[in-house]
């Protein structure tokens, strides 16, 4: 990624536009003077885009604060690529019902949108909808051109700039049954990013295949009073039982309180990756 | 759920039949004399039905070797159903790729279903069908039907019993990426099971908010000499960056060392259930 902030930086997201990724991309942009979004149809080719250098970053979904992770994501970080966080953004999620603009609402009988959209408005949708068949689409902004295309009795759940893309109609604002929803978006490079003094990191590890490893390793970051502000587990992928582990904590792996620590956790180690250290998102 | 063993059992799975979840539902009927198998449309539609006495016991996907957690499975044990895990299942996966019987494959341009098989059968798709356009389905089970229905050029991922009950024709058997692919189910009911000598238990937790909280919780077990065999946070969903913690562990809930140690971490945990003690299912 280019640090001068006049260079044209190229951003790959998950398309179509309309997307939160996408949102989430614009925000991204608006710290450079001159960018450039390319869709992509998955989060993994928009990632592959950046591995390959087709684009300079690719800003993914990594997790919400109702759903947890984004499996794809992580896996992607841990099993696939080898690239590096230089950056997060939080969106707030708000969901929109939204149908085509003539369509005879009369009756909603198909109700279209991504698996986690869907679950994460599922208390309101059985509330109001409770006769009303759910389809999973790959994207919001795909449920709502199939919304737009099939017209009738048929509606998309998506977020409000999906509804302006496809000039389609929104027939209720805000329905995620948590108002408290909020996505964390990384942005994916082959680099990371220099100290700023409010930063944090993203560290991968496992443990060596010793009792109570996990928790030497936890202890060196009490240890050095460095703060974890998440640990997440993932399937090693080698048997069923076998984990990675995924940690956020406070500071740069160029300070000496980290980089020390991490190196007296080295024993207790059999892997160790520092995905990124990043400047620390405000709070929306 | 009923302990006698000529009672009748009433279970709920994710149907329709053909998926996996029907194939570890029949796993467990297996054990009892008389058993009856409802469908429900959803991981949660089936749970509930175990929540509300309808069934005697819903048989749910809970994690995948490759996929990790399942996040709609654990959502609901954590914040909306009061029940239990009572066993666990696990069971191989193998996906097929499936086709309407007479149709034209001279070319492939459109695979169906679930997004988690399309993931588990990313790379065989990228280096097979490069050209064909993914498509999402609620089950894979959906996908063959849509196959058969659609006819030429169009495929699912199912597994081999989906072809079966549809009389689909299987090109391809085991087109996973990752043979070592398992899934662990677990039985969900009103209550959980007597000891047995070989026992595992779930717990929910959440740490109080004081630094360390969570190092000490697992202090304890390591003293008891309990080993853990998982761990998994979660979204608490109160905001972005609060979790609980779910955690799997030797060990019945009546054991007194567990029973002990979970007496010592009470002054360091804000919450805590154990969500079932249960036999360990044998290893495939």
């Amino acid at each position: 990624m280019s640090d001068a902030k006049t260079d044209l930086i190229r951003i790959a997201y998950l398309g179509p536009p309309g997307t939160f990724t996408e949102q989430a991309a614009v925000l991204f942009a608006s710290e450079h003077a001159r960018s450039e979004f390319v869709p992509f149809p998955s989060i993994t080719a928009s990632a592959e885009a950046a591995a390959r250098g087709e684009v300079d970053v690719a800003v993914v979904p990594f997790e919400n604060s109702l759903a947890g992770a984004v499996g794809e994501t992580h896996d992607l970080l841990i099993h696939q690529l080898d690239l590096n966080i230089c950056d997060e953004l939080i969106i707030p999620i708000e969901h929109c019902l939204i149908v085509a603009p003539n369509a005879d609402m009369s009756e909603i009988r198909a109700i279209y949108s991504h698996p986690q959209a869907l679950g994460q408005c599922q208390r309101y949708l059985n509330r109001r909808f409770p006769d009303a068949r759910t389809e999973a689409t790959l994207s919001t902004a795909q449920a709502v051109g199939r919304a737009v295309e099939l017209g009738d009795f048929t509606a998309a759940i998506a977020p409000r700039r999906a509804a302006q893309l496809h000039n389609a109609r929104i027939l209720e604002i805000g329905i995620e049954d948590d108002h408290r929803n909020a996505t964390r978006f990384v942005v994916l490079a082959h680099r990371d990013r220099a100290p700023t003094g409010d930063d944090k990191s993203t560290i991968l590890f496992s443990t060596a295949n010793r009792p109570g490893a996990l928790l030497r390793v936890l202890q060196h970051f009490a240890d050095a009073d460095i703060n974890l502000t998440r640990i997440e587990s993932r399937p090693a992928r080698e048997r069923l039982g076998t984990y990675l582990f995924l940690i956020d904590c406070d500071g740069h792996r160029n300070d000496p309180a980290l980089a020390d620590a991490l190196q007296r956790m080295e024993p207790d180690l059999e892997q160790l990756r520092i995905i990124g250290s990043y400047p620390k998102a405000p709070r929306p």
